[in-house]
């Protein structure tokens, strides 16, 4: 069984407001084992709305909209429906006595058009909404299911959860979807589908889909079974076959991100790390600390922008800088070692670059960035070409030296 | 002018992520008088995708999608524009050599499947992704135009303002939406409504509209003309009402971010900035480095996890955090006038407190947080307490401190 939502309402065709509604009830509608396969957002305007109805009563067979449910004269959500499957508008005695009821309750008068409220499609069902007065509507139109819910998310929560689930619970297959999400950093998505295309290719259960996001590739499997025993099987036949294609570039297989798979061997080993940044100014040690818990390993650090405090904070000497330049081999090896001695971490991070937009020369363009890490065993450097803007070169070296740390402390 | 926005990704119908590059799309439409009217999502599916083409082509003028221009098999968009409107993909030379030097100048090599992205139907023009391998695709088909854009979001922004706004400003109508925002720091929603609302409720066009944002209040007005001057006039009319009514908790009127703000003034008073956090774990450096050109005036930062480092760093005496804590009025004032003096700083700010969720206790609770200033003047502190979980209480300890340098330097 495959759904459709429509959300309805003006301020979702605007530039500040993103529909979220329809991700809850994707949740839910994935929980039940039934797939979303369109969503459309539309304003509160009649004859739009209906084309979008009309739309979707070709495609799909279970049609959810959200919003417009509301009192005033822009909530037209009810008259499309009614239109469309020519069910003129009814009112229903029961909702309007709980509307009334709900008023005297909070000792307020009912404005008259709350009453619009009341009214339903003939030959549908209504569910109480515990939290507002619109009430849920539930039609149906031949094979095709249609419910309408309201719009505010804590008022369609609760009926869709106390009338709605239940009632698709027993329409819907006995069928489940699971998922399984692998992360991967240090590999390009077109390398990523080139190692595991033939592998997943032949599986049109689960389905596979790459994304790219900044600094990571996530390969998504989505099993769609009757059991969840037979869906743990397949999304781990595959899973498990992808996996070993992409080898140790896969740093998750449970949702972490990769501050916090560093976080977790960072303890793991009983290890402690300080940062000293320069391009990255910081977001390094910020993303560290966003883990809880991280105050266990991460020391702290040093965001040294001027050549000044990269000597003072970090005991670069000022003859390194003059020699091979702020942004150097030399420097992130200095302000690792440097951080490394003066904070008494295991692990020492430098981080040296031009983030740009401004700053760069031939010789050291914007996206060149270094990257070193000191430990007992040594300092090793890695010398890197980021492209992009400010903010993604910024990203990636913080990306990037997350995971100087997570091959180091996996070793 | 109206438009229709095809969101294209299997992602986009998950519960996990939402479309948000139509809302980028939409304030640019917007800005050229274009309305939005539908947005569809459709998944990496060939023939959904071509029946949501299909419904757009039969009610809008102009469609937009975005996404499903990558190089794996997932990616459908631009088949399903060729079947729809039959014009056979063609490899156009051009792309295929930039698409090329693009892999040589970051030294990789190129997968064969990236040349999916040199194939456009035929009869189409393409431009340019000065930030990756997939260019922008613009075709009329009668009346109609249909425009390609890749789904990641700096991409989609890249093309679309470097060549599709220039076009679209050609064909667009004579009617104009101009917008202004007004951010205001330092005052709850509630607040800015009971003091703006008796100006902006006569007014039906401009429309206004307030947004509550992490840190910030945003009061939003769109006012539609048939010129510039008209726009203008009407904006200005009731913006600087309002303005005037919120006093100096509006930080911006032309969209800066508080931290640009911060910048400019710092920049303009000829000071310098030096900063060190305990709680807030680099955000603020983060924050303040992430506006280029910041290396004229922050000169860094330390970020003192452990009290040692406090010590070590910021000349934090360990008495003092023996007797007070780590997390108090003393020590903050300590931060800020110790990495001060180290930096040379005119100005220093020290920021600690107890982010969650672990660590508060009865006396000292999760969101507590004390933020100094210290400059030629001396130093200021400020105690907060501050609602929600350890992102929000970072974030909000960021933008109030922020905000104190801004209080500070404006005098």
């Amino acid at each position: 069984m495959d759904a459709e939502i429509i959300a309805v309402g003006s301020e979702l065709l605007t530039p500040d407001r993103a529909d979220t509604n329809s991700l809850l009830l994707t949740a839910k509608l994935n929980s039940l084992g039934i797939e979303v396969r369109f969503k459309t957002i539309v304003g509160d305007d009649l004859p739009r709305l209906e084309e979008a109805l009309r739309t979707a009563l070709g495609r799909s067979q279970l049609i959810l909209l959200t919003g417009g449910l509301g009192p005033t004269e822009d909530d037209v959500t009810r008259n499309a429906v009614s239109d469309v499957l020519g069910r003129p508008l009814r009112e229903d005695p029961e909702i309007r006595r709980r509307i009334e009821e709900r008023f005297r309750g909070l000792g307020r008068e009912m404005p008259p058009n709350n009453l619009r409220q009341s009214m339903i499609p003939e030959g549908a069902e209504w569910f109480p909404n515990p939290q507002g007065t619109a009430p849920g509507i539930w039609l149906e139109s031949g094979a095709i299911v249609i419910i309408l819910l309201p719009g505010p998310p804590h008022e369609l929560e609760a009926v869709f959860d106390s009338a709605c689930a239940p009632r698709l619970e027993r329409l819907a297959p006995p069928q489940r979807i699971q998922t399984r999400v692998l992360k991967i950093v240090g590999l390009p998505e077109s390398e990523v589908d080139r190692r595991i295309a033939p592998l997943y290719l032949p599986y049109g259960n689960p389905v596979t889909t790459i994304l790219s996001r900044p600094g990571v590739i996530e390969v998504h499997l989505r099993a769609r079974t009757t059991s969840k025993e037979e869906g743990e099987a397949l999304l781990a036949e595959l899973g498990d076959r992808i996996e070993l294609a992409l080898g140790d570039y896969v740093f998750s297989t449970r949702g972490e991100s990769l501050e916090e798979v560093v976080g977790m061997y960072v303890v793991m080993k009983g290890q402690t790390l300080a940062v000293a940044e320069s391009c990255t100014g910081g977001l390094l040690s910020e993303r560290i600390t966003g883990i809880p818990g991280s105050s266990n390993f991460f020391l702290g650090g040093v965001v040294c922008y001027s050549n000044e405090l990269k000597t003072r904070l970090a005991g670069v000497p000022s003859q390194l800088i003059q020699e091979h330049g702020a942004v150097s081999k030399q420097v992130a090896q200095a302000l690792a070692e440097g951080v490394r001695r003066r904070s008494a971490a295991t692990i020492g991070i430098g981080i040296t670059g031009i983030a740009g937009p401004g700053g760069g020369t031939p010789e050291k363009p914007v996206g060149l960035v270094f990257i070193a890490l000191a430990d007992a065993q040594g300092t090793q450097i890695r010398q890197f070409r980021f492209p992009g803007d400010r903010e993604r070169v910024r990203y990636w070296a913080s990306q990037m030296a997350l995971e100087m740390i997570r091959r180091r402390v996996r070793e």
